[in-house]
């Protein structure tokens, strides 16, 4: 099979490098554009991240010689790519705008980027909790006037550690009324040179600006539902969430409470659901899928991010500590790579979903 | 004044460590007594810390040329001083009974040590809180037909950083409800050696053995009141508590979520009771009382360990990010520093609120 | 092609863990055989290192059943497997006659262990460096009255990060007169729980106990030559070290200041020397060995642990900042995972060699 | 006595605020003007470090309400200040040239900036070392055209780790010939937001920008005499540096191997020699002066950074460690406080030197 062609766009910054070194070796996608700001637009990759390139691996030989282009003009795109991933840091306005463009000119757009989270027409996917979202392209398309191009975004990476758990219980048919939250997130999270040293060494953070807000209210699409050419929020969890930054590189933790509705599980079942727990994205057999998406330990001191946030090439969630909670019904602790699960790689996943649903035939 | 002659019971170990740091120049009391294991024993303290010191101060002087004497021999310390500090290490049977013992020779032990929180006669005392709890001595002391010996306590150094400020509020006449609190503790709340460093670089570890039932029990007894010869709990708090672990020295950080009874106050208000709080221990202007026990802080991302733990010589609670709860009705961030105001500090505080009550007369 | 059955000893430890870790799908050998001390002996692997297994990848599925031997008892090993990795942690003198008597029943010690590196007889091996070593193994075997087995051991993982690139230097023909080190070690060097986390947590300690010892000893038996049936050390070079520890996870940094002979090399001829070195593993192509065993970054601040340490599986060391030096020639940084290069890994390539050189018929 | 009202131009940055809190309090003097970049003149001191304060005590009272000047305008301290403090963080030419302009109008410069450090009729102080050097400000003067003003500065923070031990062993007629030193710094030395965390957790970075070559010539200076008008460097030992930036937040480290000349002074010697060095400062009784320069600490495994940079206040240096050198003749680990000694700390005791010595009357 040929491979697909793909560009990235925000490729110099880390989430851009994250996709880079992600797709290497992938055997659907190949990276054969990469743009940026202007800045870097006309070096080489190479020359471009000479110096900022923070991945653990070295650019992957096949994107290093590729000249970059101005992400701010789409045409350039247009014949490199069969879609791109958008990797954008930039003004949420013009993101959203420059998204737009890049999907009226008949690219799809497979986005990172907080702009269109809260678009009603563009589906904010979790392939293994809403995967029946990517149903609202079609509208989208529609509505928009656009041919071929289209937009699907990701939530925010601080839910990942919770959310695909707290739908397996939904799904089991046990209705969830409260959640309070508190994570531990990462430093790879804000990006490079993110959070400054003299904030991590002997010390954590208790805020991350906005990151609460989308931990509250993000998880209320994700678990809507279509109905008139939109996606309609399902607001009957609340949600309460802290956002701690601490000394981590990658893996966000989080310790959730959570109160059923009348039906309450035994801490037994709860832990069966998890470990069985599959959805599409394994039955599709989609290349970056976790085998089993919750991975549920027994041990009583784990999940911790340097142990369990690579765990099935850090796609799974893993979760630990699972026990009564004084004031609602359970407690247990999530973790999940917040740069692979929570960013490129669940774009990356994303897109697999796209291609074998056939959107980008 | 001639200083008052105390001991140290543990003086070797982390806790006693800092006792003897924080009793240097302390205008009432002297150390003039050292106890630990018959490892020790007959070294003089000098020796016995030598390359144990934790402290970032070299130890006092006047302490570096006592003698070490066995802990398990209470008799030893029976007239050189007229009370003592426990910061025993063992056992929590052998500890409750070799506390027994001093008090049993007429010595009052002003402890640190957990053996006793639970005992009904025991006061646990935060003083800024449940000062008249040592109201109970008198009857502890008949009771176990001690004639000047007693023992007072301290709770655990996990719930120091919110108790302070949930207080306040209940003397405000809020009613509180529920809570639920995620912590992330210091290492130095574990000694040395302690936590490995290959738990603590690059990483979090979610669990603290027994930490979330002390932080879910021992607030029960301190905000109770004595009747019949006892100290009868106060449950009306609901409380989960989920303790985690981070690579910061000293400082523990409380993300807490809480539901106020009927009457509900607003945020102003909070602060505004906060930054008013004070109580006995500034009234009779303590030594080691901080000013203000609860220092309300307006950035944004404060408390922060590093920055706030040494508030008030390390003796205030700094509060921060108090806003609505989505869940309950407010949440926010407290911290303490958790071997001074949650351990040794706290014990000398204590002890000076039995001396100028007049315990030690 | 059947698997080699082999064993480890010390199977529970770190070192022991990195080892089964790392063999896991290794293609020549398999693990047959684990054994430790008598705590551990008799429950399965999985019990056996539960709670205590530091790797970030789960106990191979293969090894999770196996039966933990006495490591005490070499006689259980005898049919187990075709020789042993030892990863024995105990007193030197012990180690010294354990490893004999797994050698003198007939099975081969490819060991970590530093009890037999200042024996005579027994090769300390660097595949890259000094393969010609294992030509001492048959007068070890006829001198020991050793039938079949035999001991190799390979040398502490502080050197590995500039021995490779001296030893490329002196092979081009340049001799080495002094070499003044300084080390920034990993925490995993000192096992679990090994080093405190108060003093790693906003701290360096700048000592590691009988680590410059070595670091200033080991180089001259491996530069040494084979006659008269032992190996005579090469002490031309003289050697000072300064070893500290500082919060890295994995990977030990070397800055080292070098002077050379009459004869100096141009700096651009010695980064050539470093990228075209290729010895005896490459040549065979052994599993382990990197393809290229020294790899010379140039960005200006590089090598870094985080970044470099896996470079090449962990088997090659990354070297950067070649610069003169004001006082010697040359200066330059090195560095290398301690625990695969410096440990385990460096232990299965010697143990690579040996197969591949029939050592093991 | 009234205090002399003193200024701080660069006030807002990191250096500044060490300035502003470790100036609260000073017997002498007493911070009455402070300026900045335009961004932040005219707001109050408190606005202009809102969310920018990195000092573990809060804005002293009196400085808070400060409104803060531009600093790029000289005249407007005219009347405000006896002298000024210079943090001042910008070009090198443009440093340079304000610095001027400041000592121009009549107001001496007591500096941090590297701008005037290879001045050769401006002294680069270490007051234990060459106070006397403060004898070419007259010659400055003279020559400049300036009544009142001149220009002191300080040498950079990396080399007061060490460069007091040396000099006490050159005072004691021991010629020191060579010195290969590595340092292990912190990240206070950077400011604020200075090192990127994803640089410092479970990392170190071999390389700071000019900071090895500030090492190695800045030494010569100060170890210079004054002659025909002018401070004549001292090349007479040559030196090596290796700078690696580590997660600490305060506090240098440095390994350092020396070669005596001819005359080689036993250990002990050198140890006594240390501890009972004192200079003009000590003399003087200068408020920061620390009591014993140099600290020699006799335990195996210091000084370390979390335990040894306060020493008297931040001031003393800290030495351990001295043994015999492979190499060289001896070796040391030497650590100062580099945000105190090396930065702020270092320019008011330069102050209270020139105060004590006549040079602001």
């Amino acid at each position: 099979m040929e491979k697909i062609k793909v560009g990235v766009l925000g490729a110099t910054g880390m989430v851009g490098q994250q996709y880079i070194s992600l797709l290497e070796r992938h055997p659907w996608f190949e990276v054969t554009y990469v743009a940026a700001s202007p800045n870097s637009a006309g070096k080489t990759y190479h020359e471009a991240v000479s110096g900022r390139w923070q991945m653990a691996v070295d650019v992957p030989a096949g994107v290093n010689a590729l000249i970059v282009q101005d992400a701010n003009n789409p045409a350039l795109a247009a014949d490199k790519c069969a879609f791109v991933f958008s990797a954008l840091d930039m003004d949420k306005q013009k993101t959203r705008e420059l998204e737009n463009a890049y999907a009226g000119l008949g690219i799809p757009v497979v986005s990172n980027a907080s702009a269109h989270r809260g678009s009603e027409d563009v589906p904010m996917l979790i392939p293994e909790i809403n995967h029946e979202h990517i149903g609202i392209i079609n509208a989208q398309k529609s509505k928009r006037g656009w041919q071929k191009g289209f937009i699907a975004v990701k939530p925010n990476c601080s839910l990942q550690s919770y959310m695909t758990p707290v739908f397996a219980l939904l799904q089991a048919d046990y209705e969830v009324k409260k959640m309070i939250i508190t994570t531990m997130q990462a430093v790879s999270g804000a990006g490079y040179p993110g959070v400054p040293s003299l904030d991590m060494v002997d010390n954590v953070v208790p805020f991350i600006g906005g990151e609460e807000e989308k931990s509250e209210n993000e998880p209320h699409k994700i678990l809507g539902k279509i109905a008139d050419g939109k996606i309609v929020n399902d607001d009957s969890i609340k949600i309460s969430a802290h956002c701690n930054r601490v000394p981590v590189i990658d893996g966000h933790t989080a310790c959730v409470s959570l109160e059923f509705g009348d039906k309450k599980p035994e801490l037994e079942e709860i832990k069966r659901i998890w470990r069985e727990f599959k959805s599409l994205p394994q039955q599709l057999n989609l290349p970056f899928a976790p085998i089993q998406p919750i991975i549920y330990r027994d041990e009583p001191n784990r999940p911790q991010p340097r142990k369990d946030r690579d765990a099935d090439k850090g796609m799974a969630v893993s979760v630990g500590r699972l026990r009564k909670c004084n004031v609602f019904d359970i407690r247990f602790v999530g973790l999940s790579h917040n740069t692979v699960r929570g960013a490129a790689g669940g774009g990356i996943l994303n897109a697999e979903l796209l291609k074998a649903k056939g959107y980008f035939d």
